[in-house]
């Protein structure tokens, strides 16, 4: 078990009627002018975008609105909001939505103190705790990004997708009401789904020997999420099965299933690539082609892990060759995302062969450099991986 | 799943030599002067208090010391530490021990700015958020005060131990470097086991059904702790077994566990009354013969529970009659805690059937009324547990 910190200050208001508190529970904490982040027209049409400016008014809590943040959102409207910030002395800053609209918030708070551009912050990963309180009313469990430390955006001009990791921008209160995801798109489910089981494979995969309490951990994580995904599946407006997957998703990636491990997340930096030049590519499904390829390149490194897992989660019985029981492992996990309805080829997403050689040089976060600790990644290592997955 | 609301803010600061940032993690907070809040000898004797004092000096945080905190921490040395925390102007309580010392700094924390006697808040349970930040030491994992919202206090005069919850009591800052607790006695390792294991009990139990993602994380804490407690048992200076039980610890006790179920909470009322008049038993202790008797007292409310329980922790086949796989389960459990040398008896802690009515007019924290979820517990029932105890 490798020496670490960990720290996950969110404060969760979990149940029916959640978003009901968003007033009141910010006026407790101070909050007097909140920037409302928000996305698309499916949460004002749905009345909650409504319902969350009632709970603030009714609390003495003053808005200023900011909508239409984009999946995979960029840091034009990141500008944006860090610019409405300043000008309007915003306090907190109160996301309604999924993982992007949450990034994007991230990034405004981290901003709207800062005298430069905020893409220094995604450029440099230099810290800071000059950061505003956050609050999330979720309504897409998937990223994990209600209590997690990571922000990612994109950067439309230099065709870059990046990653910003700080403890000061986990959010400090999180909503999370599962009714609110029975209206969900069924691919953005499945997608969201793919993506919550991604964050326990990159933790449970890495180059540190067993650390039992959290791996099992993480895989009792990974045995929710795949029975109750079925679940979902079938019955959207299954509260209890929605609310295991809403609580999973935060879980996922809040930090506590890759605690005492190095964690390897080569594979998201290979995804985030993939939608960077290819917007139309939901970060899920893009995994769902991703991560079986780079299990069949890397498993070789330790099949007895990847026999473990297939053991312990798919309930895969040896077979006394620890290769073949791997290769079940993989097998099975490219299954449990088909069945979702995701994708298994990055054929199936319009990406071919050509496609490749424009993805590697733009792996820019890591400058050429090796990445991933499962297996240390070289450039070739990337180009044969993202052949694995066409 | 019900509703809940749920906060861990604790900072925690994990692995070897974890102790010697002390000083800077405070000074980063801005502490100026704490009160150092220890127990025995054992904790200067070892070095630690002296190690500690350095990296407060080398920090430039000044100190006022508090020692010998007794097991089942008295409301005596609590206002001692009020008092001392007045007239220093004490900024953060450091408490360096197990869960006696931090439940002794976190009651000092709550009167420290409070104008009456700080029992009150015990008596009472009002809420309040005007408690000082609490920092801990770890040096027995056991109680998982080390980020619960729990403090349990004795009042001698009173005959009473009473338990007071609050999230602004919850530490800010968990140092723990599993190192320190190579050299514990056998005993107090076991009794911490079967402390930990047993905040799971309470929160597995109780009458809500099942709830997939809190139950499963719930399950794999039970079989790590199981799993790992015959490695440290054996091997106390094992580092890795070590370190997967004190984390385990933390994580049985801060609340993940019982996230959207009611929880139950009786064996610990009951148990409370029985070293609150025997101060020589070790709370591990009373629960390993408390909590065997109180499932077989209840088991009957739903014994499918238990034959779950007893299939995910013990692997015990079903044998078709789920009352006798509940009582396997059951045995499964008392073999557990006397395979770490716990009791199975109360009559092995010296306590007698005459000792039973002694106990009842204390329930007072429950002032008579009804107790517990799996099953509401009467006085009466609370006899007939203890008999089945004994």
């Amino acid at each position: 078990m490798e020496n670490f910190e960990f720290v996950s200050p969110t404060h969760f208001v979990f149940g029916r009627g959640a978003e009901e508190q968003v007033g009141a529970k910010l006026a407790e904490r101070g909050a007097r002018r909140v920037l409302l982040h928000y996305g698309g027209r499916s949460a004002v049409e749905s009345g909650l975008i409504g319902r969350v400016k009632a709970s603030l008014d009714a609390a003495g809590v003053a808005c200023v609105e900011l909508g239409g943040v984009r999946p995979n959102p960029e840091v034009g409207l990141v500008r944006q909001g860090v610019a409405l910030c300043k000008e309007h002395g915003i306090d907190w800053v109160l996301a309604v939505g999924g993982g992007s609209v949450i990034d994007s918030a991230k990034a405004i708070a981290v901003g709207a103190h800062y005298a430069g551009d905020v893409w220094d912050f995604f450029e440099t990963k230099q810290p800071t705790d000059d950061v505003l309180p956050i609050a999330v009313v979720l309504t897409i469990p998937a990223a994990g990004s209600e209590a997690s430390k990571n922000a990612v955006v994109s950067n439309d001009a230099l065709q870059m997708k990046s990653g910003y990791p700080n403890n000061a921008q986990r959010p400090k209160l999180a909503f999370m009401n599962p009714e609110l995801t029975f209206t969900l798109p069924e691919y953005q489910t499945a997608a969201g789904i793919t993506d919550m089981f991604c964050h326990l494979l990159e933790r449970f995969f890495d180059d540190v020997g067993a650390v039992p309490v959290t791996d099992n951990l993480n895989l009792s994580l990974m045995k929710t999420v795949r029975a109750e995904a079925p679940r979902v599946m079938v019955e959207p407006d299954n509260y209890d099965a929605r609310a295991n997957i809403m609580w999973a998703g935060m879980l996922c990636h809040q930090g506590l299933a890759g605690a005492g491990r190095h964690e390897d997340w080569a594979t998201h930096g290979l995804e985030h690539e993939l939608s960077a030049l290819f917007p139309h590519i939901t970060h899920g499904a893009g995994l769902a082609c991703m991560f079986p390829a780079w299990m069949e390149y890397v498993h070789g490194e330790n099949p007895t892990r990847f026999a473990f897992y297939g053991r312990e989660v798919f309930g895969l019985a040896p077979t006394g060759d620890v290769d073949a029981d791997a290769l079940s492992a993989i097998d099975e996990t490219r299954a449990f995302f088909a069945s979702l309805g995701m994708p298994t080829t990055l054929a199936e997403l319009g990406v071919g062969e050509g496609d490749i050689e424009k993805m590697i040089p733009t792996l820019r976060a890591n400058k050429g450099e090796p990445f991933g600790s499962f297996k240390k990644l070289t450039m070739d290592d990337a180009r044969e991986i993202y052949r694995l997955a066409l």
